[in-house]
């Protein structure tokens, strides 16, 4: 008698056997009930998803609230605003336990209806509100790190390990050092682990640049941190 | 050499092998995925979800609707209003297109923020509203039923299907002939055909029923689908 597998509908040999048929069933129900469950929830996202009042000129959102971006300008001494974004209280309410301290209670925010919020740009304020509503933003890595920002000052959650995911994954030699600290900065700890390996692996080169001598002036402790894991490291290795 | 099954950890023999290594695996790390997606998405939802304005009485919900479930008495030819229910128009409007085109033309509710329902309880339109800011509810029979007829009457299409795998998942000798002609008066495919798949299995004993000989004087059209149901399935099975 000779074997097939159910799956590739191969031949193969006792020594490449995997599972017994009855397990082989079991799996693949699995995977159909967690294929079915996913379709359910991708349902549920979309029925959940809102639509953003992006434009303030449109009739009939019903918006409640303004956003601005203000940037200082130090030469002028005066700060320019973004045009408006528009937005619903009850949804950054829900969004942001930061909005909701703001706009739950006798704050000069509630009371107006406009927010302002300093050193963000109009596309990135966009964004931002953009993802309140509908949990989905376009990113590269400027916007990534800009939205990651935003989203710890207001503690939205999801969000920032959405953007700390997408800068995870474009952790290389070159952004390695910048991505630490930006990491230690807003207290990504996915985001420092990542830049922390690929630190430590490229160590001998990395130490020599001008950014690293920055950031041993700027915060030494970061630099233990990194010296530390480095050696962490080679005892594990050395262990092995 | 013996074979042990990757997954169960068991012997077993040639006749009784499910895949080879190579598929076990990579089967592995596929549901590893789709559990991680699941996650993912769970994380979403629950991101997504707004805090719905249950209580009138509350502050600071910033509800710019009220909803009203109304019962006439035809007796006492006056009609009663159930406690109100707070609702967002922006919410509303996003979950259902019928919602939409009334807040947002010169409908009377838009301009008195005041939905009136027909003959809807004040606990159903609270579940029904929960429903439009959670995607959550708790179902029994009657209120899966109720949410439906008020599913398909805003056009909330989510929140229909829902109930409809409910009702369907709930299907059984009693109730399919009223399951059956409750599917068919909202359009319930999937909900049809569990009701009738059930009719035909006891078609003997359903008929005898006074709720048979009702159907088929209210509604004749779908007592012949019954009968025509049960001969192709009757052909079916004796061509195999």
């Amino acid at each position: 008698m000779r074997m097939w597998c159910q799956s590739c509908r191969e031949e193969y040999k006792e020594k490449d056997a995997g599972t017994c048929k009855e397990c082989y069933e079991e799996a693949s129900e699995t995977e159909e009930e967690l294929k079915r469950e996913i379709e359910d929830l991708k349902a549920k996202v979309s029925f959940l998803r809102l639509c953003p009042p992006v434009d303030p000129h449109l009739p009939n959102t019903n918006a409640d609230l303004l956003l601005y971006g203000v940037s200082e300008s130090h030469e002028e001494a005066k700060s320019t605003l973004t045009p408006a974004v528009p937005a619903h209280r009850a949804v950054l309410i829900s969004r942001s336990p930061v909005f909701k301290a703001m706009l739950e209670t006798e704050m000069e925010e509630n009371k107006s209806g406009m927010i302002k919020i300093y050193d963000v740009s109009y596309e990135v304020l966009r964004s931002f509100v953009k993802y309140l509503y509908t949990a989905e933003v376009l990113l590269d890595e400027q916007m990534a790190c800009d939205l990651l920002i935003l989203a710890e000052k207001y503690q939205v959650k999801h969000l920032k390990s959405f953007c700390e995911k997408f800068m995870t994954s474009k952790v290389n030699n070159e952004n390695a050092i910048a991505s630490y600290a930006f990491a230690h900065q807003h207290h990504a700890k996915q985001l420092i682990e990542a830049a922390l390996s690929s630190i430590i692996e490229n160590i001998s080169t990395l130490t020599e640049r001008e950014e690293f001598k920055e950031l041993l002036e700027r915060d030494p402790r970061l630099v233990v941190e990194i010296y530390e894991a480095y050696l962490t490291r080679q005892v594990n290795t050395a262990e092995k």
